[in-house]
């Protein structure tokens, strides 16, 4: 099927392998007139680029966008936008263990037995490299719900048995260190945590959570398309992740309702709520407060230890995956969780314009 | 937006409110020859029908199906199937305060937010009742999974505290207890826990776990339409559910790659997984060993207690909630699980018959 | 595959066969906030309903429509609004040869080869009876289009070889004759052809023509799912349809530029065109002009002369076709045509809506 | 909206405009293991290259096509192909005119009625260019429908009033003149016929017709995605197609039952059709004979004459439009129209795969 496309009336279409000669997407459902030029998107893929630090692979790649439409003096057009990388680091190598065995924790086995046979280089379609595509188009959805004043952020929660407890959180901090942690101090705790994972050849997983902060009440649809049902969706296809939750989440499963509930109340005729264990869902559309969420993301399945695996042919044997890996995904995945959240966003913005005939009236009347 | 529909190939379309004079689905999609008759989809529905237990509402409803389209001579025609279920218990009744306020926890605020004004009779279209189409497919969807020899079952794993270890399992036991959960004596506890929610006028969270077996490896799609993802939206789109988890989930958040890693084997020339912290899934696409997920449930909305609120007006108020209300909706939501779950996979299973040229042959040569 | 559903936004999904129990819609996207009631709906399945003329079939129904869901108080409620409505003359009787044989110009072979088998009763879905709830669906769109001040106009303009010409319309006329003709006299020469047809057990073919005033300009997306696409994909999937143009249509292939350009002017500001070969639509986009499009309706497939066939096994035999057949679908399809435009231009309003940046702030804009 | 994505399980969607960098499409939902390189493609893309007669537009293309990702060895992976062509021609030029005012017959004003702008050099993303995309995919999807026995032949019918009736076809002469007619006289005489167009300073328009052989019976959805239906949006939505038919076509508008029905008869326990008026499909199905179809072709909206307009600012002006342009694109539309019944065979080939549970067990079933 025709996965590759993701949305309803945004949508964006991610195409390419990890060692072909690009990897590009379609951002289609854009609005026209937003101004964008390369260094918008630029800067989101920076964030994911590898080479950043210590624990991110050396592969040498600039990551550098083309616009290739969708774009006239500086301004969208409505058409779609397309965007391309192209990968720089394509050396040509010997895949001969990679191609006949099974790698634990990859793909491999699973392409296999969908498509008949498979890209066997650098993990093809199943590369991290293909969140560029997603990330380029964050970037774009980022800009959009700037302009309604809607404003996200990511960062790491937590890497192996790290975590920052929330009254902990300093959101200034961010930025400042290498793992996008939003506490410095927990940041050196995990950094020395991953020093010791490499050191035994091994990876580690950890958390992210993502906030959005100004969303208006009402965003999102009822029943199968709902806000945190779409946004469950977004986030778990990211190739890591093996958990979501929304506000307060598996937590909630052991509370009870006298607690869970968030009462309402009003100040000068404006309805909030005091308490937001449901993490700005109710219903599964937006209630005006902070949407919280987090995902799971598994550890890094490329480790440098000797695994028990199988041959294609079905002979068992081992393998040791040769080659620099990131010892955790989870920092360079920041970015794509709140990509794929803006994108599902501006979505889900988008598709409610219809929802009451008052909207329809504002936009084609004609005095 | 028409967020009413779920699927691609294989869909349904729900309908209805609590109050109205039905509620119902249409099944689109269903491959032609499959045996079905009304007792098939009612076995299901027996499964989520309230008045079953001390701990579900004492609303009188027979939930009675009936086939309006789709079935001839006892096998579906590949036609829409139209399925309806008659509300019995309409009470016109006193919603006065319902109908001003906006209950904590429920939907009401955001209804309004989304749409200008509700349906506040019992909910409206974000009553429970509304699952019953969702069950309803989905005892279709188990019907044809069950003829591909795949088989689905799903239980409650938590209430509140009362959390079942896996070595406890006793799956013969779930159809034992009024609360589906595989070992009669914690469910005694959870059910000790409920009378005391009960008391204090309370309600309580809980945790549905959900296994496929039989699944053939290689189904899903490699970037958003994810086997996991998928599952994840079909989850997160039910009522209550806050939080969705793929095998180790959260747990994987914490592992390192060493034990989080299944290795391959091979035994007479199958491939298998010697563990299964995946949870049956890789690279988006299932791998071949049993499929596990669970659902964090919240504590159910309405309690009896006094709660602080504001009016539609907003002014701020108070609320109690009269009527019986389910302690837990965990138990009731088993089916619903189970179902969407179904439905998910047997759409899957349809797009992913086009991956192969041979697929295609296979179907259309002719010799 | 689930071809059931048409529509983005605002979606219909009909169901239900010729001689099952009942046939119906569910109609999924409706703004909230519209006035609505069965009488509304009622109307526009008057004029599709059969017995109206001495053309149309006397079976016995008086196909009265009934509301079960996505309507409060008079209004809708945003949510999936679901319209029923009884087959009341399901008299069994023998199918015999119906059940045996492949009727021409029937889709009795069609749909063994598909699914395997057939509902071999009265068409089963593919009845002319499925357009029930295209009509019913198209009275609510159209309810919406009158809101917004977009009038659509559906006539008969031939039947056989009479054809109205264009200076001869007199839409003052389409209701008062039973051929919804917009000429009198020409509604009388075509009723005597249809005499004609019945006495030598034929039946006779024609064309629909449908246009639309208070179309803005700009609506329609401008590569697969332009306004014209998408009308001739709506009209096309009327059962009997066989052509469909848009303007001038196959005239054009024969024209030449300098005709068949229409010039713009200005008059007072306010942008017009002096001609409208184009039939309202440039480059896939409503030209604020009147949108013209006509569909070939071909003859009646039941006739009672005995016609050549085979048997379901494959055999050579003959075939009558019992029973009283309108002589023309044409009439009873005007209302269709309508409805099936109704749809989509509501959809295609309803996508346009996030075109511009501008439309966005308008609705989400908080100061 | 998203509107440049067409298909359900096979997808293309396109991207470029004119005078951008390059123009392309992503093919999405291609089964894996389908012999695919460059000059597969390249052979279809050169029969829409311009500069190939005196008729076609000088500007120097090459068009040649780059696969950048879902090619691995020779073979499709299943994952995304994206093809690219760079557009060499963008010579940066005075588009003042064009610019300031909408030229008649194009959609200029429409963009900048949806958009609230335009990017105006070389009618942007409404270029005829956008085609380059649809081609192709239109290449990959008539490769999968040769290995399944399935063949499409498409040419020009007619241009201007020199219609080759069906009596005078050679179909080997469709290669051998440069206006793609099955017959080299008729083509001498359109030849000539355009010549005068050309010296007129005037326009053609004309009609294609579209044939294919060996398509199953059974294939298409029975409501609202027929098989004639989705064809007739997949060429309508071709830029200056205004009119789309099946089989007699508007034809059959004018004739009786008696002929237009095409009676079944068997041979050797094969079921075929005496005659083939439904040109091919019986209620939106294929039903096993040729299916025929034909697009009305508008006469090239840019002529040399002096036409009258408004500027974007809604005065009244006269614009010529200078440069060199086909005085007819019926020609190098036959190629587009070709692809596009291509893709929309494919895709219908591929939703059909579930009809049946039969063909489950075929592709699922394990001994």
């Amino acid at each position: 099927m025709a996965g590759s496309t993701y949305g309803t009336l945004f949508t964006i279409t991610t195409w390419g392998e990890s060692h072909g000669p690009a990897i590009g997407v379609i951002v289609d459902g854009c609005p026209a007139g937003l101004a964008l030029n390369e260094e918008d998107v630029q800067k989101f893929l920076d964030r994911r680029k590898p080479g950043q630090s210590r624990f991110t692979t050396m592969r040498k790649e600039t990551d550098q966008v083309e616009i290739l439409s969708g774009v006239f003096e500086g301004r969208t057009t409505g058409t779609p936008i397309s965007l391309i990388v192209r990968n720089e680091d394509q050396r040509s190598r010997d895949y001969g263990k990679i191609k006949e065995c099974y790698r634990p924790g990859h793909a491999d086995y699973t392409f296999d037995s969908k498509y008949g046979f498979r890209d066997y280089r650098g993990g093809g379609r199943t590369s991290g490299r293909e969140t560029i595509g997603r990330v380029a188009a964050g970037a774009i959805a980022s800009k959009i719900l700037c302009e309604l004043g809607i404003h996200i952020t990511a960062y790491t929660k937590s890497i192996g048995n790290i975590v920052i407890p929330e009254e902990s959180y300093d959101y200034n901090c961010i930025n400042n260190n290498s793992l996008y942690m939003p506490n410095n101090e927990y940041a050196q705790k995990a950094s020395d945590y991953l020093m010791e994972c490499i050191k035994s050849q091994d990876s580690s997983g950890g958390m992210i959570e993502c906030i959005v902060d100004g969303m208006p009440a009402g965003i999102g649809e009822p029943v199968f398309d709902k806000l945190d049902a779409s946004l469950a969706k977004a986030i778990m296809s990211i190739g890591a992740v093996k958990g979501v939750e929304i506000g307060d989440g598996f937590q909630a499963a052991k509370s009870r309702g006298s607690i869970n509930n968030d009462s309402f109340c009003s100040q000068q005729g404006e309805i909030y709520k005091r308490t937001n264990h449901s993490g700005g869902t109710l219903g599964g559309l937006s209630d005006g407060s902070r949407i919280i969420l987090r995902a799971a993301v598994k550890p890094t399945a490329s480790i440098s230890q000797e695994q028990e695996t199988v041959t294609t042919k079905g002979e068992n044997t081992k393998i040791v995956i040769t080659g620099r890996h990131d010892p955790v995904v989870v920092p360079r995945a920041v970015v794509v969780v709140e990509s794929m959240t803006a994108i599902t966003l501006v979505d889900l913005l988008m598709t409610n314009m219809s929802s009451q005939m008052d909207h329809l009236t504002k936009i084609y009347h004609r005095d």
